[in-house]
């Protein structure tokens, strides 16, 4: 069976045949799950009994914690820019060794099972090494050994280009992987198994009361990516959405049935609210007194995405005295650089000045029920209000809500939000 | 091109194309040789300065010393008899490994190069997981990397069967990978990297004013086996032989010409003598007193060999009184069992007595100048008879003579034979 990696409206149905007698899943465990024997051992127990619960499966797995820092090391001990070809040669053989010591640990439990290279599967990728995309996936050979009974063992993070030279992933690689052999074989599910166990309301550490989602939407997951990037990579979840591959985040370590991200159903409707997602990673920019005169946008925001500097929020107030006011957030990271570039446009144009700030923070409220529901801006503003904290920038879309708030009202204003949209747990 | 790795009056020699222009050469280097950064960047010098001589190059490298141990013993930690597979799997990422750390080295010192795994070459096996042999060779790409100035990198000791699952050649698989790919390729030498210079007229540390030898036959280096298993594996030197490769032992570590293995020709008459071998492992069993009729020497060495265990040299005498004495020696490894076997056929057909001594030494003389010339072996009886040196057993072929001596005799007779046969170097 060919799956070929295109868009859905692309698709030739035809060419996925899924098992009409028995559930598929598609299991991934990152490098801290393999990071060791007994984790290996364990992962393989819990293969095992998802066998013995009457599924046929595939898992992917990472390499094992530290290996691949090792791997660069040697590469980096004989040259700074390592090419990029013999890189991927290297670094793919991390992956390799996890997938054989699985697959011995399997059939110690009494698991038939085989491993594959992403060579082996063969997942057919472009050529870009370090970061290339996943374009074909041959499952002909991984359906046989299923139907034969076998746990299949994929390498993460891996596959080979049309010369059949070996290509990675890039970072999360090994997510992408195992969304994209759910995908090519029809799989029931593809859970992602990690260090936490599921997908929370928002983060724990600053709101104790933090409720884990049982359920929560594709778009939700990556309106929430702030959150969810501590969970999964934003990547393999919109090729989930994309693919339409239910997508579930458990712990390795712990029993449980985790986050479910999946389409919207009735259910979910109750549910207006899916989570608070923030950023601390993000900085201001204020250019003020700018003559007011078409173009003037992109004479501002031109010069900062030409030196490939990503702009989220902007902001454009008309000013009394026929000048506007812009206001954009850009990462804290570039900073520097904008404000700079940002300087240069205000004496090109005429502002009158430019003004910066490090100390802010975004909240956003998700959560696809938003769509249905007038009100839940006003219920927010209210509530942030009600606390004193100062609303800088508003930025709304379909399904999200974010405000840019100073720093300091981080931990407040989380959990404002959260109580006033009633997410809490009982503790 | 394909090749075929069959007998050669099989082979379609147009298959065979060899590059008219540019000398081609096969170099391997071994674990200790790739055994850390540093010497990995010194064998890319070293590769590096063949190809500006003017030749093509194909490096086989094997696994970094110490990291096949590693990955035993991660296998072992889960389980003791691990799935062979899967060994395969884990084992070959040790080549792997190197060949991307070579390349990057080689590309560092301005050296265009381009790595393989056996995979990739492709190195056709049979699918006997951790000793697999090779069938054939596909090394289109290869000679097409070649031809556009690279170098060449290939993973020693791996390839695939016919299914696309990995194998691996089992010990001193690199060797066997080297001489394959310069048979494939039909290259003008192949040169196998190890810590010593050479072949030597026997060991030095038994003779100190042993010889380096610059040139040896195929022939004599398989019967100089127990001096050439420390430098070469013997099967990769069978092959080298039946496809008709020059084969050279060269040092790592030092500059110098190493000895060149290869057909007879006339330079070589002169020498009668290549060199002393020797081997220590041996032990040897007598059955006296056995009834002297047809099918005694398979009723004894049946049960023997029907043990797997291996009969070296054997003798056999008649006795004065209708009985025969049998003797024979295996490896000292062996001794325990064959005596316990021999003890119970002694039983059955009725022999004298049994006896076994594993205190003992084989000696050979070994040179293809002992075709035509008569009196070598005389020679040799003389030498050690001067000595008091007292012979156990004889055995002949060809270019051999062996004999069998008390252990406590090793560096005399070896040391003896060495003088009488003129094959010191000045000290």
């Amino acid at each position: 069976m060919v799956f070929n990696w295109r868009p859905l409206s692309d698709w030739d149905a035809s060419l996925v045949v899924g098992d009409a007698k028995m559930p598929l899943i598609v299991q991934k465990y990152g490098g801290t799950s393999v990071g060791s024997i007994e984790r290996i051992e364990a992962v393989a127990r819990k293969v095992q009994a998802a066998r013995q619960a009457g599924n046929q499966v595939v898992v992917v797995v990472s390499a094992m914690s530290g290996e691949t820092n090792r791997l660069i090391a040697l590469a980096e001990g004989i040259c700074r820019t390592p090419d990029p070809r013999e890189m991927d040669v290297l670094l793919s053989t991390g992956e390799q060794v996890t997938i054989a010591l699985l697959s011995i640990a399997l059939k110690k439990v009494g698991c038939p099972a085989c491993s594959y290279t992403g060579g082996q599967v063969r997942i057919l990728t472009d050529n870009a090494h370090g970061k290339a995309r996943i374009k074909e996936i041959d499952g002909g050979s991984v359906k046989e050994d299923l139907e034969s009974g076998r746990v299949v063992v994929v390498a993460g993070f891996q596959g080979v280009d049309s010369k059949g030279d070996i290509t990675t992933l890039g970072r999360g690689g090994s997510d992408t992987t195992a969304v994209a052999m759910a995908a090519a074989l029809n799989a029931d599910e593809c859970q992602i198994y990690t260090d936490v166990d599921g997908v929370y309301t928002t983060d724990p550490r600053i709101e104790p009361r933090a409720r884990k989602l049982d359920r929560i939407t594709f778009e939700e997951m990556l309106e929430m990516a702030s959150l969810g990037s501590k969970v999964l990579q934003i990547r393999s979840v919109e090729f989930a959405g994309k693919y339409n591959v239910p997508l579930r985040v458990l712990s390795s370590f712990t029993e449980g049935e985790g986050t479910l991200i999946t389409f919207e159903d009735e259910d979910m409707e109750d549910a207006k609210i899916a989570g608070i997602a923030f950023s601390q990673d993000e900085a201001k920019l204020t250019i003020r007194g700018v003559p007011d005169q078409p173009g003037v946008a992109f004479s501002i925001l031109g010069p900062i995405s030409g030196d490939n500097i990503e702009v989220d929020m902007i902001v454009q107030n008309i000013a009394k005295d026929d000048t506007t006011d812009f206001t954009f957030t850009v990462h804290r990271n570039d900073f520097d650089k904008a404000l700079e570039i940002l300087k240069e446009t205000a004496e090109v144009v005429g502002a009158r000045e430019v003004v910066g700030d490090k100390n802010i923070v975004k909240l956003s409220l998700v959560g696809v029920g938003m769509r249905s529901h007038a009100g839940i801006a006003s219920q927010m503003f209210e509530a942030l209000a009600r606390e004193g904290i100062n609303i800088q920038m508003i930025s709304t879309s379909e399904i999200k809500i974010s405000v840019v708030v100073d720093e300091k009202y981080l931990e407040l204003g989380v959990r404002t939000l959260h109580e006033s949209f009633g997410l809490a747990s009982e503790l």
